[in-house]
């Protein structure tokens, strides 16, 4: 029996990652059609994951030999490869993708050409040999041959994911780092806390963090010195403030943008970033125009502006749909929990769901948030370390919105139970209760999480209510501070009174009066404290919220206690 | 301000763990009942989790001195602790906890007794002085002496979670260990390639592994020749089949039994094990009594029956709810998830939600399950090695009903998904777009989890039909099988024709007639082949789910192909 000959042509364009997954999937709905996948570069299939990794020398890159991409597409799935084709335009209208040599005509598009990487605007700084983003193997190869060369020294620009990632790569490859980023904090999606521990974390291993630091302009080696690879070389970075950083190389990750150009001017809906719109089913605005992969802005978890997230594992989705719905499938995308998952040295960072801002706009004035430093495993285990949980969710409903965390290990894990737990619409109370798997070499019998859920669930109940160290800072003046630790060791809040939890209720009379505010190391015993004075009839009695440990993340002050 | 004296006393029975979290909790919400804590040991809140990695000698015992649990107890909770004290009965209708030295009277009971080790009936085993559960600190001590003194060989008695936690460890405390099992397989609540796999893993790690194997009767020492310690000692254990298993000490992991007899004799309902029975809010079948800990049993995640799991984190959820409602607070359990995480050598396996027998039960005919091989990170990350995931659902509704997980790293992370999941009522559809972070160090852009319930799906949808190893074992008269690998290194099963899928087309004339099952490494290109086939009119196509590496680790045998 013969296939049936659907005579239809499905185009891709792009052959990086998601083009290859699409046009892969495609296949597998329509066995009859031809299909054509269009990349510029001579590969198809290349992984831009792992480009940290290898920078860092922790892994070697990938053997070709093991696997080659492009027989497996053309022998197992029947794709018909044209390497080295660049498209000049897109006709949507008679269905046409223009190359340099020639036409293709389609019944179907699949558009999938992911970011690139644009230069910032900074006087002087190219063309140089020793500037680079960390997005390509192109790149990659580039700053592996500086470092063999000799090169010492580097600064990264930008704070965010894939500049810490670049910085925690050249740091651990023994180069001096210094992370230059214009923001006061790094990781902008983050909360102050935490990015404020992954500023910490950086520097604790050795990299110089520059925040609110803008450059100025770029300093090129003078004439006669050529750079380490024979072109011309940046040598120091000028920033506002007048700092000079000398330099032997320059990692750019000053952000990313869609490589829509083609398809918008087409006539494709793009978002002000410039990401292709698409539906939950990856269809663009255009007719029988499908896009995924890095470069598409896909429906949100909550409201109605389109999502942009260029991150691996929501493109590969998006490739998915795309292609079995081109091949005549049915899929639809779920909708995206915006996780990301950073390592900053000793620290791993990880987010999901909606950020501060997005929560404040989603639920308004019942959005709350809450920080508990919980132990990951049970405190006989030996490395055994604290994750620190910010959950964000709806005090009215309950409904958790999001979540940060951060630890030495173990934060993968319960970003992904955070993850799901968004899909399946949880509530903190839901969080608390989760019987999540218990065994000692891998996590404590009451999880961080449903510590953390916990915790928030009696502040939704009115048991407790927390204080952050910001709004702590703000109200400072009006309220009655007592630090309940058993010692004062490192210092407390300035003002606070020493009353050990241990004696609160034999020395009761001793609490002053005015709003009181528990303090401790972490929360716990604060959490007691304020529990245990509103059974005394102190009915506005509040705890520090990952106590002092929070405190000084953010990086306000210790004193030495009043008696 | 006073507090308000309600002069209620609320009795904890039970000092190991569950009891001092209930007391504690307790304490949150009522804080000025009188609770009284009695424990029949000389210490409270002792750990039981841990001992196996103390006996492998990964871990140190815990410095007592760092905590002191009854200090915590009584300063900060205020909590009368009563040690070394035996409760000789319970009256419930005059509410009296009778002890051997005097009445206490209460209000509101908790019982929290947690689980005993009976012995197995075996004609000489008892008493030795070399024979030990794995379960208290004392019991730990005593393998440590043994294995200080000498001991090189260990037997262990049951192939359940704490048998095989109990041979991991001795294992790798470098003895020469036999496991032994009375049933066909270990982990009896798993399927059977998972089961096989751990007794692989195990058996490579060097422990001789004896399936169906009972006890017939203990060998003795001579007498005269005393044992390490100076008591009597067991020397051997002679097995049915006549087998004999000489051994310097002997582990007891036949099983736990809840201790819960006093309160049973109280007149409350407990279940055909033993197990207290509770509801949601840990209440038992007797006025003003509350039970936790590993000791009762809780409500089921489906059905009516009361569903006994003695494990820790359970076991702390039954505490945090028994003594919020006993304090007079408001709390309700969770549906368990019935998650299991265990070591074996190399391997880790974890299991959550419903086993095969309780799927049956639940969906009828229309429970289904896949078994899945999947990267569970990039495979350009060294060490990278595939998760097999074996999802168990509902045909009809697509409602993940549970799961089975096994791999050398990051089981743990995916079952607290999969208990997230289940939480949350997902469906396969939905565990297939799940958005889960991604990193490279941490994690496959395209998750195990994502790979699995993508199979499930497309099965669901009717676009690919698996076959198990044991249904193609069963039905292997009445099926051609292809094999679509490129070359049949290793061999294949028996009567497989060899079509490379990368031929498949072009040699489509080739395919023999009959009920087609494509057969390859791990499922892949099986899967492929099998939809190929449906394009090309063959609908009865199927594939086997898991390929060669399923069929082999359930441990039915290749040959070399036909041509």
């Amino acid at each position: 029996m013969r296939a049936k000959t659907s005579g239809r042509t499905i185009v891709v364009v792009g052959g990086a990652l998601a083009g290859p997954t699409a046009a892969a999937r495609a296949r597998e709905f329509d066995e009859a059609a031809r299909i054509v996948l269009v990349e510029r570069a001579p590969h198809v299939s290349y992984a831009v994951g792992g480009l940290a990794c290898q920078l860092s020398g922790e892994i070697q890159p990938p053997d070709d030999a093991t696997r080659d991409p492009a027989a497996l597409l053309q022998d197992s799935y029947r794709i018909e490869l044209r390497t080295g084709a660049h498209v000049q335009s897109i006709d949507a209208t008679q269905r046409l993708v223009h190359l340099v040599d020639g036409v293709l005509r389609y019944d179907t598009l699949i558009y999938a050409l992911g970011v690139q990487s644009p230069a910032p605007e900074i006087v002087g700084l190219l063309p140089a040999d020793n500037v680079f983003a960390l997005r390509t193997p192109r790149d990659l190869a580039g700053l592996q041959a500086l470092i063999a060369a000799g090169a010492r020294r580097a600064v990264v620009l930008g704070g965010g994911y894939f500049g810490i990632e670049a910085a925690d790569a050249l740091c651990r490859r023994g180069l001096a780092v210094t992370l230059v980023e214009r923001g006061a904090q790094l990781l902008p999606s983050f909360g102050r806390e935490l990015a404020a521990m992954a500023a910490q974390a950086l520097s604790d291993a050795g990299v110089t963090v520059r925040l609110d630091a803008s450059v100025e302009r770029a300093e090129r080696a003078e004439r006669g010195q050529r750079g380490a690879r024979g072109g011309e070389s940046l040598r120091a970075l000028r920033l506002a403030d007048g700092t000079r950083l000398d330099t032997d190389l320059l990692v750019l990750a000053t952000g990313v943008r869609p490589r829509s150009g083609l398809l918008a001017r087409a006539g494709a809906a793009v978002t002000r970033e410039g990401a292709v719109v698409v539906d939950a089913r990856c269809r663009t605005s255009l007719p029988h125009v499908f896009a995924c992969g890095t470069c598409v802005a896909v429906p949100p978890a909550l409201g109605d502006t389109p999502y942009w997230n260029p991150q691996a594992a929501l493109a590969d989705k998006t490739a998915q749909v795309a292609g079995t719905n081109a091949g005549g499938g049915r899929a639809r995308l779920a909708r995206p929990a915006g996780s990301a998952l950073v390592r900053a040295a000793a620290l791993m960072l990880g987010r999901a769901g909606l950020t501060r801002r997005e929560a404040k706009r989603q639920a308004g004035s019942a959005w709350a948030s809450l920080v508990v430093h919980a132990p990951a495993q049970e405190a006989f285990y030996p490395g055994a370390s604290p994750l620190t949980v910010e959950l964000l969710y709806d005090g009215q409903s309950g409904k958790l919105l999001g979540a940060e965390l951060a630890g030495r290990h173990g934060v993968d894990k319960r970003l992904d139970v955070i993850c799901t737990a968004l899909a399946g619409g949880l509530t903190v109370e839901a969080l608390a209760g989760l019987d999540l798997a218990y065994a000692a070499p891998y996590a404590a019998a009451r999880d961080p999480l449903n510590v953390a859920a916990s915790v928030a669930s009696a502040c939704r109940a009115e048991l407790a209510t927390p204080w952050s160290p910001e709004l702590l800072e703000r109200r400072r003046g009006k309220a009655t501070l007592v630090d309940v630790r058993d010692t004062l060791s490192g210092g407390t809040i300035a003002g606070a009174r020493h009353l050990p939890l241990t004696v609160l209720r034999e020395r009761w009379a001793e609490v002053p009066a005015g709003t009181l505010v528990f303090i401790d190391d972490d929360g716990r015993a604060a959490y007691l404290a304020a529990r245990l004075a509103r059974h005394r009839g102190r009915a506005t009695a509040v705890f520090l919220a990952g106590g002092l440990r929070s405190w000084c993340a953010i990086g306000y002050p210790l004193t030495k206690a009043r008696a």
